[in-house]
């Protein structure tokens, strides 16, 4: 952390910030300069509150000068981790989809919907049991008994599943059906949930808060893999901004600023990105070739009566359409589908 | 709901859409003009999605017409709601003040702040014993511990407690030392949590989310009214914007947008909705006069050696004075304090 | 427009919003259902404000049903305009990219990095001659001076032209250099000059403002249609969120919303989109991946001695392999670059 | 300007970086620590982005450490700036109002509104002869004639007049009517018109435009100040968030946060900070209880009948109201109205 004292500061003040910071066990590298002091704070900052320096008398500006996150960080992991889901490796060459309905609704439509996205291509089955949603008079999931259904339907396929988990109490339950964990956007700082998932011996699927900085976002990250589980997979899912045109607006550019700072892999979900079906395999080529390493759609054999989120599900001849398009872009990035 | 038919829509495709409708039970009220067709849907259309139909062919524009929450609009219940923490009464008229350190740290640093705020006019105190924090490597609290100090300090003074709750499994732990049950920002989606706080028997305290509407955070106060408990507080404390120059930006608009939409009484965190001491007692004052029911304010009895959030925490005097400007404000809004 | 009336609204305020309604020269459609009365206003409802409505006793909310925007709606004009700028047309089946440095600082940095941009496949020259800077201390362009050197070089490369005016004032002499005007995001609600290019001759490109709505940006395209120039291009160049990582929040989902919602080319500009030139390929490739009609690409032969923007400019040989790179995405959306 | 390398930055990345900078003409003091280099960056640094910087080989961050604002800064001068407006003063002890309709539209509608703002306290007269509107079929205001309607209700009542300008070539017409000039939201990065302004002899109002920063804001006074003018009101009047049910989200933390950076005096426009006349009052009070030099108001003598932004005018009544209420919260922040 740098200390900017301003150019008034005297020197009674600028002894005043280094005494609190050497009592709280830091040590502090002055630099005096013509107009003003500079002081390099050294030890473990991470807990150390800019606001507070900045509030001290003669102070100007405090500047925190490494990331708050460290084990999922280039610097300390400079090469791509690879998360293996069964047979699948997100990370790599091959850019992953995941397909499926938002919620599984029941069996034939669950059996159905996996025979479609498997026969143009997607690697997980994705599907919801456990339901979070804003009106508490909408439909709220199947529970276990989706759980099952999800899992005899990508068992059918081989396909590897991926389902979200609400609560902590529920991670060891999910974890017996499912091959990966997905925390949602509203969960992406429910730590007591994080703490838990660190400790379920399945990777996790880590959506980006609705509102969270990307700094945030690994923070969340970076609390998994403090809790004990490495296998994390980051997925941009739009961010909420001025703009009612779509639900929300998909931050594109977070793929290459993810993939410059954090050695995780990232992917994409362009159905809950803009929330609208005709929209959604535009944003899917859009975040294939900016470099995402997989894909998350919603699909649906018959969206139009979709217990949830039918309006973005896109149907099983459109995926199979959006499929064929990524195979002709992905060569540009070096990359195979 | 109302469905907007474009201009060029022809009669199949009115019919289509009305026959969508029909199916999925509800009644269809049609209103053919010069221009276009309007066609008025009847029924509970809580869990029918405008997106899924505006993707009807001929379909415009989708119109939600009622507010997706019940039991907290102003419509359902006109009066306003008084919300009784032990011998204090939310959305009355008396503006009450609710004061205490970010965290409790140990037990001289709460009982010394509780006096403070005591003497200074709070009603409650508050501190938190459970703290969810970005980062895995900051204080995260006392727990249970922690509990017990705040209930004895509150005691001591004859002050009610409201501390924070962060996972479904502790609410019955919390619920037994504290009299008033926050949930945090971060947590007002966790429909788990406010599922599990319906039946905890004690009010809750309901902080805005820092990306939620106005209308997401009443559907969040409906879940905890329809899981059984009608003593909700609101809370606001700040929402994420672009500015950088304070921690949020606190709406003050929303003071006077849930007074005309909500029954519930609406409090105020200028603490956290500006994140830096010098700025609180500003936004204390503007927030009671705009209307806000109470005030929730960090103050802490040395700030600059508190283990979280002491930028932002008044000192003691600061917080006298703040109280002292109050006391001239609220007789212009026809309150006391 | 549609008044849709409060459950408990009674005859007489029915009466008083009709009336208002009526005196103000609008027909009334009125459907009294079982719950609630619902109003069709019908006439020339463009200047009529929906939060007048709404203050009217006895109206629980007012709908706008129709775009207030008309000649750049694709209601009015289904089929894709075409503009031509000398021998390029922009909406057509080639993605067409315009390339240049921020600034023209003098005759040696143009021509060679006109001849770079040419030879890699761009077919208008970009460069700003007249510069918008946050900052008074800031170089703000060559002038006069700067249009007669783009003008060479544009023409030494057999391009089209297109750069900034900044002023009402200045459009003649810009227009007497440049093949297609820009209109910054700074300025898009800058009326006096939208009016003034309505009768300028020559082809605007209209970049999105920082804080604009998709429909604030089409008013501003109407303003220019109203006033007499169809010749309109949009551009798509990032807007401002609470994420810091990147300079602005590049919209790529703003490209299929216009695609739906108007008949005039958009095309996108990743250099202000991200503001750092290690991104900028991943999204030119998004953003084209998505359906824009075209790019706006920062190329500089010396980025690293530029006097503006330096940092998002391309190398020349950076914007070579992503030309390379956009050949072999286009075909997966049936255009040719 | 401090330049932190990376931990893994070796000796030649260093020297490079040295390099650049000093034959840019800046001195550089090296900090060499046991973890990393850091470089203080000295000299003129407003021009150099920190973008460039930050892509050289070993940079981890850039970070600026003075403001790029100078003559607005409380560091260049300390005291408050008193700005007179005839025999009004803004920034001093007394809250200023200026009231007014949103547009001037006839004779009788300015003289009517002028009498009853002044007999309620309003010190200046505040209304619009030139209107920026969205949409180019609204009401863009009476022009010339517009001015002298407004300049003759001011004399009637003794008040001072201040009125937009939207077109740089306008600014000698409307500087020859009003006593001060003020700047829209959407012209606040309008350079050319800035830099006229400069020159105008008139006090200028400067609003803050709809998404920008209080940093940018204050840039844009500083062109004002550079280009002659030292007379600057600062105007918050909400800035665009994700929040849908204000029109705008006002900042009331940006009055606090100016009055720390800046020693020129800052005001409030509720008016179009709520865009809703209900809310209105609350939204006043608030800015004054943060502590605002004054307020601009909109009040229309017949609001339903407006031509423009008659939803968000107060009525006389409601106006005289919140003066009342106005002289009962000023003495708690020590001031007068």
């Amino acid at each position: 952390m740098i200390v900017v004292m301003a150019p008034a500061a005297d020197a009674v003040e600028v002894e005043h910030v280094i005494a609190r910071l050497v009592e709280r066990g830091f040590d502090v590298h002055r630099s005096t300069g013509a107009e003003r002091t500079v002081l390099g704070v050294v030890g473990p900052t991470a807990d150390l509150d800019p606001a507070e320096l900045s509030l001290l008398p003669g102070v100007e500006e405090v500047v925190r000068i490494s990331s708050p996150y460290k084990l999922v960080s280039r610097a300390f992991h400079p090469g791509d981790t690879l998360v293996r889901v069964r047979d699948v490796t997100f990370g790599g060459e091959e850019v992953v989809v995941a397909a499926g309905p938002c919620s599984v609704e029941n069996e034939d439509q669950i059996r159905r919907t996996a025979a479609a996205v498997r026969a143009a291509g997607a690697r997980l089955l994705r599907g919801g049991a456990f339901k979070p949603r804003s009106s508490p008079y909408s439909f709220q999931g199947l529970g276990e008994e989706g759980l099952a259904l999800l899992r005899r339907a990508a068992d059918e396929q081989g396909m590897a599943l991926v389902t979200e988990v609400l609560d902590p109490a529920q991670v060891p339950l999910v974890a017996g059906y499912a091959d990966m964990l997905q925390v949602g956007a509203r969960n992406m700082q429910n730590y007591s949930l994080l703490r838990e998932l660190g400790k379920a011996g399945k990777p996790v699927l880590l959506k980006r808060g609705l509102a969270a900085t990307i700094e945030e976002w690994l923070l969340s990250a970076e609390h998994l893999v403090v809790a004990g589980n490495r296998d994390v997979v980051l997925c941009e899912r739009g961010i909420r901004t001025f703009e009612t045109a779509t639900r929300n607006t998909m931050d594109i550019s977070a793929i290459p600023v993810i993939e410059k700072r954090s050695h995780l892999p990232v992917i994409a979900d362009p159905s809950h990105g803009v929330g609208i079906r005709d929209k959604v395999p535009a944003m899917a080529r859009a975040a294939v070739a900016a470099g995402a390493d997989g894909l998350l759609v919603e699909v649906h054999c018959d969206p139009d009566r979709a217990l949830s989120d039918g309006a973005q599900s896109l149907f099983p001849e459109q995926f199979q359409a959006l499929m064929d398009q990524l195979r002709i872009i992905v060569p540009a990035i070096g990359r195979s589908i």
